[in-house]
């Protein structure tokens, strides 16, 4: 077994067996239920990820009867073909108690018996590329699996669950931002496809030059206690700081804080917070997440400031390790949670992991983007319609997908996924 | 130990055991969901029948310190106080994952204990009142229970899940309906609570005259067969038989035949339908189910008849032995459906079990009805209000709720009870 | 010309011009606006009832040549038959701009002029009932064309527009209210048709008898004074006292007062109020009015009383001359408001006129109630669920309208029409 | 008066003049009525392009005595402050009756006598910028004017009003689209405000280099006939054609061809369109108008291309004479509807004028840009959020909006104004 296919099938098992990790701590009512009909089931991410390599990989090869399936697990666990009648509706994804958190457990068990057997014989390059679209596809499911229950267990505020009981303790003072200038100029930004022999998404190319003028970029992520000043100076008040679409949203939803922030009834100064670690205070000094895309904005516009564009943010982030308080659920010590910048550098801080960062950028396609035939095609093409640009990766994403070059999108009102600020400003 | 203390515990012992009966076959998944606002998963139905007597009965007695109680049950499982914020919004119940279904089945054996040694030390009259009111809400629960996992299952059509294994075999032809004429005059109605030592509602009294004319009652329920025809008629699109609100309501859901009632996709003249014990084809000789009072209505108009009153129900029910197809799940072959009625007698048939009726009747109170103080209080009154009375029990209600007095009460575009239809007509 | 012919041709003239009266305050833009679903446009009440004489007596004797009519008034201006795409949804008539006002009052004046040839002539007597149900039709579009002109004008606060000009002076304290005892028994309610020679609707029939309980009754309505005491006593923010639906209904529309009172933004005890006679404070006299069914019985309990049925109304009324407060807009100070009720004189004060008076009694068909046939005969008893009665009259309605027998209906949830409250209580 | 005062002044009665005349077709009752929370009444346009004047010019100058105002209007015809309460909520602009049409039309009579006066004396060139703004602000509100009208009007499908008696013929085949290069490179966009001496609005500045790849336009405008051909192929049934949020738009609003196209119940071939001449059958070689992007992006890469980016757009037109079929409401034969293309030149036809051209570019800011201060800094800026970039112009469109700079922009669902497709695709 060559280096090259010993590589994926290592990669195939350590993917899978993370998910199952993730998994352990819920319990078959934890797997079940669909909170918003953005979100999925535990139950739901487990099987869907499964059956993009019955699909696409075991069915693929034309040796059916080597299957592991049931006709209606193609039905309840397709995501992607959107024609009408075709698949099962997904704000119902949650009332689907059969089969069971058991079955399921058994549905992975014996595709990935069958996927070790594969790739144990060695795979065609063609098929070993959908494999690994396959592993980081479900990587991505990992990262919505995490995002998901926390809004699903957030549902209960009586009993206040907690997904980890890892105990946290609250964080220095990272001290002020700093602006860190960048040059503009003609970039080079995205991923060339075929000279790069690492894995990405079809959406990170062509890579091609983009035209940047002079800028900085904050040194670290906005903080929990400066948003708590946002909120006192009146930002969810004041309509001036909004975007039009984003005001009438934020009195649409009643937002007054971002989501998981809950008042204290006794002391108008202290918040509340649902962590995966259970309910605690806010921290000052630690990152503020989950804010959309609208609150983003706003928050910036009265600091004074903007967003960065996402290629100002993949040219800053050039050249920089892509490490950080990315996902790492077997570490010591490890929250679920944005930890705090440490000491300013002079460097650019948090560029990596703890929070998605909101740019100003629509989701839309490179320079001579082509959408791939088939149903991987819809992957990421039918999607650059009205979401927004974020760079950078979060506490809940796994390290393989922090690179300088990917692209994650959300509608700009969304914000269940782990999405933070920083910001930028014009030097030219 | 005296004999009504005796009886008490005895109906107090097997309704708690039929209610572990009916969730026995139900996974910890089905347990959790809540298809529908209307609906409430099995586990709240197992929770929220025991709050009622922790709350009711064992801490009204004073000794709190015999509670077994967390504070969050307090708040989750409490259906009776409306003031806002006071407890878990309705349509929410399917997002509470923990307690666990095990959790919960603790929390039931931990109050039957206290209330058995409660019971074998013998009750105040006052306190025995609460009890039994406790078994009999805790029975209409059961129905509920039956109800609502009927819906929730029904959301799975990829896998048409079943609660029960019993095989159903066709039924035979029960004939055409024939009219029973009933005298009108002036008759008593509803309960008289001091006089009567049964229980009953507080809804169900008081007693009262009312002055009825002469009229005719169908001697069985609709068929299946026979509403099949009101859909070929085009029962569904002609505006003329329908009531305003019930017209633009089903034009609203959509409605084209029963709730559960799915077409055949290749054969235009068959139904199948999703049942307790599995999907199959609609049988043309048992009742239809499953219908709001709107197409009830509707049915009546077209059928050139009209509904009874609930006063003409009960007339003609007083003296009746209030048996027949209820709820008996341990009877051989019960099916937890309608089954068709016999043979003609020449006398009323299925007035009994089998499926609710629809009344003409909206629910409103009797002549000196009043309201008891106290969250009890809001047993009843609080719903007479667009409402509509059904009468005679259907295959979900336990025995003990089969009586001639009995008012059961729905909106009237709600079709997931088990709700069918007798025609009326007038005699003057 | 035969008398009675002669009194149909002047009750034809006088409606048809009190209607032209009413709408003469109004410029084409009042006259086309719809504020809301349930309200038309003061442009369509003059057409659609013009209309009704077009389609059931012009159409009707076969003599289409001498019908002045255009094919697209059949199609906008008929609200009769429900077919799906039959008819101009009633949403959207606000947005038909044309035919213009005046090209609605050539439309009146052919009509008018086709219909007096008519009736000079004179008619079979079964035409001779379709005009005198036309002309009853187009009085209860003079109560609605008021209704929902008032409701049209209040959507624009800043102009604070009036509809009348007549100065409304405070009214003097007519006293705490009184009971009045009315012994139950046997009572004959309804109106026999056949035996009666004048006009009513169907559903004011057939007369028939009903078993009553001695009641008491208040001898006048509630007063908006006591109003005020309900909503400082947190009538609005107390769940025990409402019925479920209305309860959440009223947090749906976020009540706090009756349809158009407005809170003083200065002065917490004061209450402003959109009349047809423009904004003035509340006067505390003046009975409290557009109070919905839910309202009503939630003040009714809070008052430590009921709601009368609509029989109990009926045997209340039966005697009493059936005069008050209606529709008199010639009359010097007619100001289109109900007034205060007069000094107490030991019998029921303002039982007709004022405001409608909501009963407990849902509208349901009385016992021997048929449809006639054809599209005339949808005209109530299609409105025949869901609504609940009033009784009495206000004071926009029609003298004509004015019987003890008459039965009004709306959803228990709307305000737009003058509805008010009597209270009731038990004697037995 | 020195010739760029003149020329102001001259601008000012010019553009005002074309508002009254395009107003001037409409009835009370057509100028009063709103057909959807979008759009907003003629009258309304009439009285907020006026209170624009009042409001930022003869109040800004200190001398409110000269003012001719009303505190209502500044309510009422106020769009600019969002703060809440702070203004009539535009879905309800069609429900204020009064002021009338004759007191809008007074009210801008008063307006433009001080208007006129004090151009007249001559203006501070702060000011003049103000002035200048309003009448461009006031040509926007020309193009609304008629957008709004169109679907107002067609809401009366049982009368098909038309707004013009113009009188239209078939038109020629214009041929088959072809294909121009255009060279990539680094292109100058946008307006560099302080050297350019002509008005244009602050989003389209400042002017910038963007770095652009080799792509071909197509030389002219989709015409119906290609999106007949579309809708055979069952583009309005294919999800894989559309982006996601586009294919659950179109589901949700039940698309299946353009706004105001309707089909012919008899022959499935055939189609008829609502213009502002009336109802016609849709002309195949007229350009298809009244598509979202989402359509316009789907029917794109049905025909195997994309629609072009703004800059694309943009460069492609400069130098190119920004004339075509734009609003002139004087010219004989104008009929207020997009014209075929001429015949074929070898360079791009239609740039300007006739239908909106859909970019795939989002609505953001240019770098550098910045808000102003005060009110009219709300400008355009808030709406840099989830609506598209369209170019060229349209026939609704006035002649002094037509450049190659000029930004317009809606939400990608909308519908209602003039947009088309122009297709484009890559050369490198």
């Amino acid at each position: 077994m060559a280096s090259e296919a010993q590589d994926l099938a290592t990669r195939y098992a350590d993917v899978r067996a993370r998910t199952e990790r993730l998994a352990a701590p819920l319990s078959p009512e934890d797997q079940v239920v669909q909170s918003m009909p953005d979100a999925s089931p535990t139950k739901w991410h487990r099987a869907h990820t499964t059956w993009f390599f019955a699909e696409f990989v075991l069915h693929a090869d034309g040796t059916s009867d080597r299957m592991w399936d049931r006709p209606e697990y193609r039905f309840l666990y397709n995501s992607y073909y959107d024609a009408v009648g075709a698949r099962h509706p997904r704000p119902q994804r949650g009332l689907v108690t059969r089969p069971s958190m058991s079955e399921v457990a058994d549905y992975r068990a014996h595709v990935d018996k069958e996927m070790t057997e594969l790739l144990a014989g060695g795979v065609e390059p063609s098929l070993a590329d959908v494999i690994m679209l396959g592993t980081h596809h479900e990587e991505q499911h990992q990262e919505l699996l995490l995002m998901d229950i926390k809004h699903a267990l957030s549902m209960n505020p009586a009993v206040g669950p907690a997904y980890s009981d890892q105990v946290v303790v609250p964080a220095a003072d990272p001290g002020p931002a700093n602006w860190v200038d960048v040059a503009g100029g003609l970039a080079d930004v995205g991923v060339d496809h075929l000279a790069d022999g690492r894995f990405s998404f079809d959406s990170e190319g062509p890579q091609h030059e983009v035209r940047l003028y002079d800028f900085a970029l904050a040194d670290r992520l906005v903080t929990a206690g400066e948003w708590i000043e946002f909120i006192a100076d009146g930002g969810y008040q004041r309509p001036e700081l909004w975007k039009s679409d984003g005001w009438y949203r934020s009195l649409d939803e009643g937002w007054t804080a971002p989501e998981y922030w809950r008042p204290d009834p006794d002391d108008a100064e202290r918040w509340w917070i649902h962590t995966l670690t259970g309910i605690r205070s806010v921290d000052p000094h630690e990152p503020v997440v989950h804010v959309s895309h609208y609150e983003a904005d706003a928050y910036a516009t009265w600091a004074g400031a903007r967003l960065p564009t996402e290629f100002e943010w993949e040219r800053a982030a050039t050249g920089l390790a892509p490490t950080g308080n990315v996902l790492d659920e077997e570490r010591a010590g490890f929250s679920f949670h944005p930890a705090a910048a440490g000491a300013a550098t002079g460097e650019l801080r948090q560029m990596y992991g703890d929070c998605w960062e909101w740019t100003s950028s629509a989701y839309e396609p490179y320079p001579g983007f082509s959408v791939a035939d088939g149903a991987i095609g819809e992957y990421n093409g039918k999607f650059m319609s009205g979401q927004q640009v974020l760079r950078g990766g979060c506490v809940f994403t796994p390290p393989a997908h922090s690179r300088a070059t990917y692209r994650n999108f959300f509608h700009p009102h969304t914000r269940w996924h782990a999405s933070g600020v920083r910001l930028a400003t014009n030097r030219h």
